[in-house]
């Protein structure tokens, strides 16, 4: 199952990607986390430490990888391509392994004024493509703020895209616009996660601004989880109630994606 | 004087943005806002309603008339410019005017799978480097989240680049980031403001967390602000005390930059 975790800036997609990640490792599924997002925070929240975080290789710099797994260098098109290959076994010293959760990143900017991210984008869209991933597998992708990447394809080869939104009309609008740009990618399985909200009238708004999405799951907005952030721990590791509602989440994904129901499903 | 709004998603660099637009446009200055984020949502933030808003044509497509008033392409290099070609004039269909602020946009992202949006990065650029100023005008960019736009250098020639980090590790390390970036790209006032604090002891830990930036100011906090967001009004319109900060942020930002002190300067 390839998820792809977006919204607008600030709504908690780190989190929710986060928390995800960790639950389907719990089952024992093999799980890839991939931060998609130059301006890379996933590894905070996964619990990975700094120094190791520090030694991931970048997705933009494995392109020899990528091209002996597939048979085909990231940005060709045509030609033939390996169906399967294998993700599970990358390399360790391309991915930093934390929590039952494989993490790699697509690499962040490195100099102000260097040009943009498209070509590492066009590498990690293509490894996406040609990743084929077993019943039980996970890969989430926890994408940039806003709309850009929807206009790149990135998450073009998603089974699902989860949409994060929280109480107020600029995440609306955003979720809106990640709607439609879904649609163009042949996106068909797109789901709202409705973040910090403080209760039932809060809830039903959002579903109201929003009534062609479906919900799949609501987070509410929690003291202790503000606190976990300032304290740069992950909301994970300290706040029961926070993992109980990525829980319902994860399964009903699960059945609306079809995954096997435990990690014994090859 | 040229400003650029930026920060991690989600911290209120859009809030900030409106709120100084607004405050210098009542000093009576010729204030214009340009979007740049192609998530856009500062018209809502400047209170301009939403039809008016969807008449704004798009810097992307305005390659005519930055040609005409440069006298060169954007996108060419080298070539003879005008020096200070007029923008106080730009034509009415080109922007939206509301509370004495022009407001213009980037552009978005109008179909999934289009490409990316290096191609109108660069037309803003070129208009944001060749426009020249008068002493007492402003322009201030609210930036896409994050740091990819410091990869572009969209922001390489303005006076002045705002910070905005909120209480919490993610946004201060994006903070740091634009901090290095920012001086790849030559930009050598770079301000934080504090944004959603609660109380001295978050204040100061945010500074201590930046201590090699400079603070321009401390927005709180506040219930008020949050309810405006739901209702989709602007907190300038509804928080005096909102309006204080801003106003405070200001008038820093004028002495630093050297701004003329009112509206009469040339």
């Amino acid at each position: 199952m390839k998820i792809a975790v977006t919204g607008k800036g600030g709504v908690g997609k780190t989190t929710v990607a986060a928390g995800l990640a960790r639950l389907f490792a719990q089952e024992g599924r093999p799980v890839i986390t991939i931060d998609a997002d130059p301006d890379a925070n996933l590894a905070a929240a996964l619990g990975i430490d700094p120094e190791a975080a520090a030694r991931i290789v970048p997705i933009a710099k494995m392109s020899e990888l990528i091209a002996e797994r597939t048979g085909s260098k990231p940005g060709t098109t045509g030609g033939i391509y390996k169906l399967n290959p294998r993700v599970d076994d990358l390399p360790d010293e391309l991915s930093v392994k934390a929590h039952g959760v494989k993490h790699l990143v697509l690499g962040t900017v490195e100099k102000g004024g260097s040009g943009c991210i498209c070509p590492e984008s066009t590498m990690l869209k293509a490894l996406m493509k040609h990743v084929i991933v077993r019943r039980d597998e996970v890969v989430i992708m926890d994408m940039e703020a806003g709309i850009e990447h929807l206009g790149r394809g990135t998450s073009a080869s998603v089974d699902a895209m989860l949409v994060v939104v929280e109480p107020g009309q600029r995440s609306v609008q955003t979720a809106r616009q990640i709607q439609k740009l879904a649609a163009d990618l042949g996106v068909t399985r797109v789901f709202l996660v409705l973040n910090k909200v403080r209760d039932a009238a809060e809830e039903g708004e959002l579903r109201a601004h929003l009534p062609d999405l479906p919900v799949i799951g609501t987070v509410l907005e929690r003291e202790s989880i503000r606190k976990a952030d300032l304290a740069g721990r992950s909301p994970f590791d300290v706040e029961p109630a926070f993992v109980a509602e990525i829980a319902a989440i994860k399964e009903r994904l699960a059945a609306e994606v079809g995954v096997a129901a435990d990690a014994s499903g090859k």
